[in-house]
């Protein structure tokens, strides 16, 4: 389970498929297998541990040929990858658990294809009462990169004590809206209705499922600097996790995100 | 435009396609075509405004046959319907402007397939300052088809009193909530951080997009006793929107409810 | 591996989740996890494996109560199945490898989403010599349940000297076939070209994917008495081994199969 | 209608959405609607249809200032394009009725999401008897841009005299099949089996409906030199389709195609 925020988390439930799963799917075209990461050696067609050994050997009398290096299935993996050639990144997957403000649940849902959700519901559970307010680094960060996403015309320079200022009433803010919500529940205010007051920043909590073109695709967008810097955070630990379960997919994602 | 709870409403931006257009793409099975809404004349094949003409009359010396009824492509309609062959129900389809409350919005985009959504962004544009206050009518309402929808363990009975003064509270808190909002945007605090604190009932403003197939199915599920209230009067006025357009389908979909 | 047909087979790569996770990802919406499957106790709320023993003994001055038998998840499980609340099936899956004739593959493709395939390529390889003939016994097969797939109208009552002839011919064409397949290869015909005549009874071989909801989609389809015979031979062997890997699911659509 | 190869066609059906609604759903971000085409006058934020007028003249003692040119929402189409901003482009779509082979609709099927097919089937109607046999120039067509999808290891040059062979043979196999074919019809062989030859060159029918992101998405894997010669010609055709109602998104389209 990796933190998040003040009080989110990322947490892989399961992941299935492998970098060899997506060769094996792209080498159904051609009726052929998994062949092997390189280097391969262009003689034997072997993957030899020990490169000092000799290529055939089988008999006394035959000295054999030194292993003559050729690239191995990372090849083909490079070039699915560059010509965009993505169902067979659908072979593979993961499903996480997050918690995280709504605010960032807005975002992420709007991943649609292949993305499957089950999240906490307001109608069902009184939520509990976890909210995010952001530090004052956070607030400092004035998107630069997209400028849309930054202040409104005509707005202040940002001081240290007007972000504290604004922490300070979010947080009162905050109170407010749990003891309005908790006395509506209990004078009879349905669920559903008695949470209509609470604020964005409320944590929540889901199960998120995707293949892996799926995943890679979220974090084409939720990794850019562009995106904000809350699902930012997310989308960095999602990474990770594929970094660790997909390691040659994910070298070919970090190549083309770095160009 | 069809007003919806205190500020929303739904419009129709355009719709494509229609019942005839279902019955064409289903025929492209067997190579027909649409061949007319019923009764036909099982003789000649015909769809005749006067029933009291002969069928075939052709010459003086062959006075003709009457009409024989047979029914049209209603028949060929339903039977799409029931046997649940839902393909040629993708040939039409809808897309609306909506205005409702975040929450109402965050139900929405739990349909993700065949579902397109363009939204307006908090990050982008400070959101106008128009928030949802439910009725006292509308507070007591406890779902009994729902029963984990209702209130929960130990509350009491809701009197006008209370649902009086959660409208009241949540108003008054929905003022604060504003209050901060804009004097946050003043001081500088970034667009997309300052709305973190912005209820769920606030309302933003959408398009939303999906074939006739994603339209029935979105309301077989949130014109259902057992939906939200608030997103039912949204599906209802989708509903609405359908029987004009698709008349035929509209009639199916309207008895396998009420089965 | 299970063997279909004459040539074709069903092959699972790998499944991931299971009846568990599925009731893991239902309960986020109220926050709980799996809490096993029954019977439990309603008194302790575990699921003893020995029912003699009593709950909650812990003293010898308490001599405690029998346990009281309460239906464990598997309530759930039905719940979710029976009212349709299908996302929770999508955090499980499966991946299989088929062989199968190009025209069963044909009406396999129809199931877009969530489905993700990657096939044989007769563009980027010569398709193996390997075709479907039917038996004399499933050439009998005249579909009852569905007429439109049956015979022409005015056709003859097949006997087994047509049934055989029917084989004897479809076989001599398939030689001929690959006669002039081969030889347009050899003569410098591009591969995807060269194969414009070969039928659609050519088995090929493909990876397909899909989440649990997906297949159960695809089955409730494939394996229904007007589904063609060809095809449900394979939704079977799909059937057999979801029912291994998702045995309380299975037994829940198999419960709707036979209503 | 389009004639594509010696029996195809690609017909438009209806299309629906514009370039306007595209920048109309965009700005839902914002909250505002569609501005106009440009060029558009900086100072009065109209679009005049006569640029020699002044802007703003009101009154005799104002002699107005001249219209400034500045950019209208061509602009934010072409950020929408070029950033990758797809979700607008699906409130726009287009339905098409096609006949191509089947090995060409085998392609056409692997576009999913968002694409909707209904296909003549061969197990309700028997196949008109269509097929397709590739010209003398289109046999000499030997892929350059795409190795795999040439010629095979080992072929001869294709000469004119072994690619009218081919054409000569296909076209006496198409002949015995379809003779085989009428022959089992007429002894009661079922439809859905009595197919099982016919080939992949036979021609098939269908409409096809997607949203206009997903056309693109087709267009930019089915028009480009990688792919078979063959769906190209469908591609090139749908492109014209798209290019006549979708102008300004077309044209966009076609620069990056060039790129």
């Amino acid at each position: 389970m990796v933190a998040i925020l003040d009080h989110g988390y990322v947490e892989v439930v399961e992941s299935w498929g492998s970098d060899e799963r997506i060769i094996e799917a792209a080498r159904m075209s051609t009726g052929k297998g998994f062949l092997g990461w390189g280097p391969t050696c262009k003689t034997c067609g072997l993957n030899p541990g020990n490169r000092g050994e000799l290529c055939g050997v089988r008999t006394a009398s035959d000295p054999g040929v030194p292993h003559a290096d050729a690239p191995g299935d990372e090849k083909l993996l490079r070039y699915l990858w560059e010509n965009k050639h993505q169902t067979p990144f659908e072979m593979a997957g993961m499903t996480i658990e997050v918690q995280a403000p709504i605010f960032v649940f807005r975002e992420w849902h709007r991943h649609r294809v292949p993305f499957g959700y089950n999240e906490m519901s307001a109608r069902y559970t009184p939520l509990p009462d976890v909210s995010y307010i952001p530090t004052v680094d956070r607030l400092m960060v004035n998107s630069k990169t997209n400028k849309q996403a930054g202040t409104i015309k005509g707005a202040g320079e940002l001081t240290d004590e007007n972000a504290e200022k604004f922490r300070r009433r979010v947080n009162d803010v905050y109170r407010l809206v749990e003891e309005i919500y908790q006395e509506a529940l209990q004078d009879g205010v349905p669920k559903e209705v008695a949470r209509i007051h609470l604020p964005v920043g409320r944590y929540s909590r889901m199960r998120a499922t995707s293949n892996l073109r799926g995943w890679l695709a979220f974090l084409a967008l939720r990794m850019a600097p562009s995106a904000q810097w809350e699902i930012r955070q997310y989308a960095n630990a999602v990474g990770d996790i594929i970094a660790e379960k997909f390691p040659r997919t994910w070298e070919l994602f970090a190549e083309r995100k770095a160009a």
